[in-house]
């Protein structure tokens, strides 16, 4: 009989498959980009959209976000919890962020339809994350009698 | 007549008060921590508490995250969003992380009863994050024409 437990990482989290990473980034509407400028650390949402492998979104943000996107690495990050259950996951993309200065590729993209939220901005650019590293992780869903466990834990 | 209306950002996100941010940030059961190492972001999240402006939180994660807290700046993020108003918000919180040694604080974290969902594991440490900067935004809320101008943008 095969064993179709999923895989679990030593901390007894669920690996979830590259496919499975991809469809949660695809289902969630709001992402997270962080990256590194000044001595400081930024996260910030952002409404995304995934071609290919790639995570594409659009930003007025200025100066930070432009050095990172130029040369710097960034990370890509979706989740989901419910706090009833004390269960959740997580999607973590790590890669080098590049501004898109080819029109095409612009027009391109523009053409996907993303659905911003923010107000729209003047000099809005495209970012493309490039992943090297694609990784995600689940809660394992407690039984009852761990669940149980867990809201008598002092 | 006082003016009510909320304070707004070049790019007409409202901003949110030091009050405002730290509400949403109790709030909230899971926050996301980022920091750079190795030329590679990480996002994670995690179960945390507020101490004071402080920001403490679990992990076993090894050599990343100890290289991070001991020398490293950090950032916690949490946000929220309602898909079907194109509505979001978020709260960032930026500083530098420490792993805390004394055991004396280590025990009166303990005693503050994180909910942590991940799986308990040995070796687990506290971090806090000192807030060298706090900042929160918030889409405003559409109109209901603004909502189906919004709709039905190409």
């Amino acid at each position: 009989m095969a064993d179709d437990s999923p895989t679990q990482d030593r901390r007894g989290l669920v690996v979830l498959t590259r496919a499975e990473c991809f469809d949660r980034i695809r289902k969630e509407p709001v992402g997270r980009v962080a990256f590194a400028a000044d001595d400081e650390v930024v996260i910030l949402p952002v409404n995304h959209l995934v071609v290919g492998e790639r995570i594409a979104f659009q930003t007025t943000w200025g100066s930070k976000l432009q050095v990172a996107a130029d040369q710097g690495p960034m990370a890509f990050e979706v989740d989901g919890h419910e706090t009833s259950r004390s269960w959740g996951w997580s999607v973590l993309l790590q890669g080098h962020a590049t501004i898109v200065h080819d029109l095409d590729e612009r027009h391109r993209l523009s053409s996907l339809q993303l659905q911003t939220w923010a107000p729209a901005a003047e000099n809005m650019f495209w970012i493309v994350i490039t992943p090297q590293r694609v990784a995600g992780r689940e809660i394992h869903s407690a039984s009852p009698e761990e669940q149980d466990a867990r809201d008598l834990r002092p």
